[in-house]
C-alpha cells in the first residue's frame, strides 16, 4: 500500500496534475448511421418496387410534417419549440464522457486533496476542470467551504434537475413521435372520405387509396424512425451524463468529508459496469 | 465579497426595495398557432382534394362533440364540467412567472431581511407582492412567527395540493381526449351497421361510407389537434408553476431560518437551468 | 385575537355546539345526465339513419352483457360480483361532504376542545358526528386517551385502507369496461366466421356483417359510455372522500396534540383548493 | 371492561384456547362459472349461427395453443412452465382464509399471552396453528425470544417476498394471455398470405378466409376469457393473503411488544373493511 | 442447539471448508425449446397450407432485419449495439446460481467466522469463491476491516447498479421489439401503395398483397417469438441474480456485524421461497 502510494506521487511537494479531461464534440454514428441506413432501406424498397414518384405527395407531407410541427408546439412554448431544433442536433453532436474517466479524475483530485492535507490545493487545478463545468462548480463549492452535506445536496438536487431538463427537451420528440400517427391517420381518413364521395369512376379507386395511405406512411416514418428513436437516444445521454455527475458529486462529497481516497475507489467501483472500473491505486 | 453587498445596497438604512413582479396575462402564442394552423392546414387538404361540403354533417358532429361532453361528465360533477370550459381558455391565456424572476425576488427578499436584521422588516414589503399570492402568503407566515420548519412543511403541502388540482383540471381534457375516438367509433359503427342493411344499392355504398367515416374523422381532430394538446399545455403549465413555488417555499424556509442569502443563491441555482442561473450578489 | 375568539364564543361555560353536518344521499346529475344524455344522442342516430331495430339483436347482447358479466367474474368472487351491482348505483346517488365543510367541522371541535382545555370536552359532541363515522372514530380515540401520534397512524392507516377497497370496487367496473369489447371482438369474429363460410349468396353478405359488427358496438358502448365513465366517478368520489377524511386526521390528531386551532386552519387551508380555503377564527 | 374480559376467560387458570382455524381447500364458484359460463355462451352463438364444425381447426388450435405455451416457456425456466400447470388450477381450488377470521385468531393468541403474562404460554396452542403456516412460523418467533422489532422486520420482508413470488406466477399466465393474441394475428397472417397466393378461384376466399381468421378467434378466446381473467384472480388472491399475512405480522410484533390487546384490536379495525370489523373484546 | 452445532463442525480446529459453488455455464432449454418448437410449428403451418416459397422474400427481410437493426441502432451507441448480440447469447447459455445454494453457501461461511472468532479466518476461504465474484468482493471488503454498515451500503448499491446495467441490456431487445412491428407496418404501407399504383391488373392484386402482408408478418414473427421472450428471459436473470447477491449481501453485513449465524438463516429464509428454504443449523 505504502509503494503504491509511491508508485502515484514522487513526492509531497511535486503532487500529481489532475490531467484535465478531452471532451472534445464527437458525432455520434449509432445515430447517423441508423437514420440514414433505415432511410436508404426503404428508399431501395420504393424504387424496386416500382417509381419514387408515387411516394412523393406535397400536400400529403404537409399535413403530416407541418401538422406534427403545429400540434406538438401547443403542448410547448415558441422558446420550446425553437430549441427543439437544436435538441434533435443534440443526438447526433454532442460532448460525452465515460464514467471511468470521471471516475479517474475525482480520483486524482481526492488523492491532491489528500496528499496535500487540504481542499484549498485543489484551487490550483481548478482551471483544467473549464471542460467539465459540473465538476468544476462541484470543486469550487468545496474550496469556498460549504460543509460536506450542504455540497452533496445542492450537488444531489443539481443532477437531479439537470435530469428532468433534459428528459423534458427529449418529452417534445417523443410528444412528436405521438402525433405524427395521429396526423398520418387524420390524413388519411381525409383522402378516404374523399374517394368515397366519387366513388362512381372505378379506375381512380387505386390511386386515389393509395395517395390517402401515404399520410398514414409518411407519419409511421416519422414516428418510427426519426422522433422516437432520437428521443431514445437523448433519454440514454441524459442518464449517461446523470451517472458521470453522480460520480463527480459522490467523490466531491467524498473530498468534503476528507475520506481516505481508496474508499472512493470502492464506492465509485461499486456503481460503475464491470469493464469501466477503475484502479487509480495499486 | 464586502463591496458586492455593498454594490447592492447603498447602506443599512436605505434598504432595497425588491422590486414587484410584472405578471400579467399574456397570449400564449403557441398554443394559438398551434391550434389555428394545425385546422388551416387540414381545411386546406379538404378544399385542395375536392369540396369542404363533404366534411361537414351535423349529426356526425352531433355524436362526437356531444357524446364526448356527455360522457366526459360521467366521470365529473357538474360544477367541475363547467369548470372546465374556463380551464381551456387558461391553456391560451394565462399569468406564468419565469423562475428566474421568481428566484431574483425572493432573494431581494432574503437581501433585506438579512440586512436589516429582522424578517418583520419584510412586511413593510409585502403589499409589493399582491401579485404573486403564493409568496405572499409564504412571508406572511414567516412574519407571523411559525416556525420555519412548520412553515417550509406547509407550503411544501400547498405547492404539492396546488400542482394536485391543477393535474385533475388537465385530466379533463385528457380524459374527453380518449372518450372522442371512441364516441368516433361509436358513430362510425352505427353507420356502417346502417349501410350494410341496405346493400342492394351499391351506388350509395361510398357516400354512406364517407359519412359513416366522418365521425371517426371528428373524434381524431378533436383528440389529436384540441384535446390532448390543451391538456399536455395544462400539465406543462402546472409544473413550471409549482416550480415557481418551489423556488418562494426554499426561500421562505431559508429566510425563516435566517440563513445567509447567498447561500440561498447557490441553493436555487442548483435547481434553474443555466440558462436561467441568476446572480444578485456579485 | 382576543375579540376573534369573543366573537366565536361568549363565554367559556357557552362552548359553541359544532354543526352536526346535513350529509343526507344526493343524487349525482352529471352522472345520470351523462348516460342518459348519451344514450339519446346515439338513439337518436341511430334512428334518423334508418329503423331502430337493426341495431338490436338478442344473441348479440347476450354474448357482450353474459360475456362480460362472466368474465369479470372470474377475477373476483362470487360476493364481490354481487355487491358490484349496488357498487354501480353509489356512482350515481352517494353521500360526500364538501372538504371545506369538514375543515370547518373539525376546526369548530378543536375550537371547543382548546376552550374548554380538555378533549373529554369533545365527548358531550359525539352525537353530532353520527353522520360521519370517520370522524366519530377518530375523535373516540382521542377521548379514550389514546396517544396523538398513535391515533394519527391509526387513522392515516384507515384513510389509506378506505381508499384502497373504494378502489378495488371500481376496478371491477374498469376490468368489465376492459373485458366488454374484448367480448364484442369475439362475437364479431364469430359472426365474420359464419359468415364467410357460406359466401355463395352475396345478398346475404350485408345483412350478416351487420349483425357481425353489432358485438363489437355493443361492446364499444357499454365500455365506453357505461363502465370505463363510472369507474372514473367512483375512483374521483374515493378520492374526495380520501380528502375529506385526511381532514378530519389532520384535526384530530392536531387536538390531540392540543396544538393551537389556528394553526390548525393554516395547515387544513395549505391543501384546501383556493375557492374552499375557511375562514373559522376571525 | 373488567366484566368484558371475565365474559372471554372464566379465570386466570382456564385460559381461552384460541380457535384453530378450518382452512380447507374449497372451490372457487365465480371462477368455475365464470369459465364454464363464457364458453357455454360463445358455443351456443356458434351453434346457432350455423355448425359448430366451421369453428373448429386443428392445425390453427396448435399455432395458438403450442406457440402460446412455446413462447411463454422462452421467458421463463422448465420448471416454472410445468409449475404453472398447478397454479392454474390454484385459481380455482384453494385455501383462503377470511381477514376478520384471522384478526379474532391473533386477538384470542394475544389474549392468551397477556392473560398469563408470557409470550411462552403461546407454545401450548402452537399445534392449533398447523394450518397457517405464517402464523405457525410468526408466533414461534416470538416464542423462540426474538426481538419483536426483528421479528416485525423478518415478517414483513417474508409478506413482501410472499406476495412478490405469487404475482411472478400469475405473470406467466399474464404473459401468456399477451402471447396468445399474438400467434393468432400470426396465425392469420399465414392463412391471408396462402389464401392471396391463388386468388383464382374465387370461391376458395371465403373458406380460406374463414379458416385463417380462426387464430385471431383462438387466441382472443384463449387470451380474454382464460389467462387473463385468471391472472387477475391470481392476484387477487395474493392480495388477500398478503392482508392475511399482514394481520398476522402486526398481531404478532404487538404480541411480542406486550401490548394491550385492546390497541391491536383497533389497529386491526382500522385496516379491516367495515363489513369484517371485529369485536373480539366487549 | 450444542449437538446441532457439533454435528456441524467436530471441533475448533478443523473448521468446515465452505464449499465451493459449481456454477458452470448451463444451457437454458426453455429458452432453446420455445424458439425452436415455435418457428416449427408456424413452419409447418406453412407447408400444410402449400408451399413454403411463398412465404420468402428477401427485400421484405431485409426492410424488417435490416430495418430494426438500424433504427434500434439510433437509440443506442455503436458499442452497445455490438454488445447486444452477446447479450442475446445470455439468455440460452449462462451461469446461475440457485438461492438456496448461495444462502448455504454464506451460511457456512458466517458459521466459520463465529467459530473461528474472527473474520480473518475467512481469508483462507476466499479462493473457493473465485466462482462467485460478487461474494467474493463482499467477503474482502469485510475481511479488509471496512464497517458493516458500509460493506451493506457498497454491496446494496452494487446490486442496485448491477440490475440497472442488466435491465439496460434487456431494453436494446425490449426495443428491437417494438421496432420490428413498426418495420413491418412501413413495409406493408409501401407495398400497398405500390400495389394500388397499379390497379389495372386483377390477377396482380392478389400476389401483389401477399408480399405486401410479408413484411407485417416478419415483424410480428421477431417481435413476439423472438425479441419480447428473450428480453423477458433477459430480466427475469437479472431478476434471480439481484436475489442472489442480496442473499450475498444480507449474509456478508451479518457476518460483519458478528451475528449470530442462526439470526441469519432466520433472516435469509424469511425472502426465499418456501420449497427452497435451507436448513444450516439442525
Amino acid at each position: 500500500m505504502a509503494n503504491a502510494s509511491a508508485a502515484n506521487s514522487t513526492g509531497q511537494q511535486a503532487s500529481p496534475a489532475p490531467r484535465p479531461i478531452q471532451a472534445g464534440v464527437t458525432l455520434d454514428f449509432a445515430t447517423l448511421l441508423g437514420v440514414a441506413g433505415g432511410f436508404i432501406l426503404i428508399t431501395s424498397a420504393m424504387i424496386l418496387g416500382g417509381s419514387l414518384g408515387s411516394f412523393i405527395d406535397i400536400p400529403a407531407m404537409l399535413i403530416v410534417l407541418g401538422g406534427t410541427f403545429m400540434v406538438t408546439s401547443i403542448s410547448y412554448t415558441l422558446k420550446e419549440v425553437v430549441r427543439a431544433q437544436s435538441v434533435m442536433l443534440r443526438a447526433i453532436a454532442y460532448r460525452q464522457q465515460q464514467p471511468s474517466d470521471a471516475a479517474m479524475q475525482i480520483l486524482s483530485l481526492a488523492d491532491v486533496a489528500r496528499k496535500q492535507g487540504s481542499v484549498l490545493e485543489l484551487q490550483k487545478h481548478m482551471q483544467n476542470l473549464r471542460n467539465t463545468p459540473f465538476l468544476h462548480k462541484a470543486i469550487s463549492l468545496v474550496v469556498d467551504g460549504i460543509p460536506a452535506d450542504d455540497v452533496a445536496r445542492i450537488l444531489e438536487r443539481e443532477v437531479y434537475a439537470t435530469m428532468q431538463r433534459h428528459m423534458k427537451s427529449a418529452g417534445i420528440l417523443r410528444r412528436a413521435g405521438e402525433v405524427a400517427p395521429a396526423m398520418g391517420l387524420i390524413g388519411t381518413l381525409i383522402g378516404l372520405v374523399q374517394m368515397l364521395g366519387r366513388l362512381e369512376d372505378p379506375s381512380t379507386i387505386g390511386p386515389a387509396m393509395a395517395v390517402a395511405l401515404l399520410t398514414t406512411f409518411y407519419g409511421a416514418v416519422l414516428a418510427n424512425m426519426v422522433f422516437t428513436p432520437l428521443a431514445s437516444k437523448l433519454e440514454r445521454n441524459a442518464d449517461v451524463e446523470a451517472q458521470v455527475n453522480q460520480i463527480y458529486a459522490m467523490g466531491t462529497a467524498s473530498i468534503g468529508r476528507q475520506e481516505n481516497p481508496r474508499r472512493l475507489e470502492v464506492a465509485l467501483n461499486s456503481i460503475l459496469p464491470p469493464s469501466e472500473r477503475v484502479r487509480y491505486f495499486d
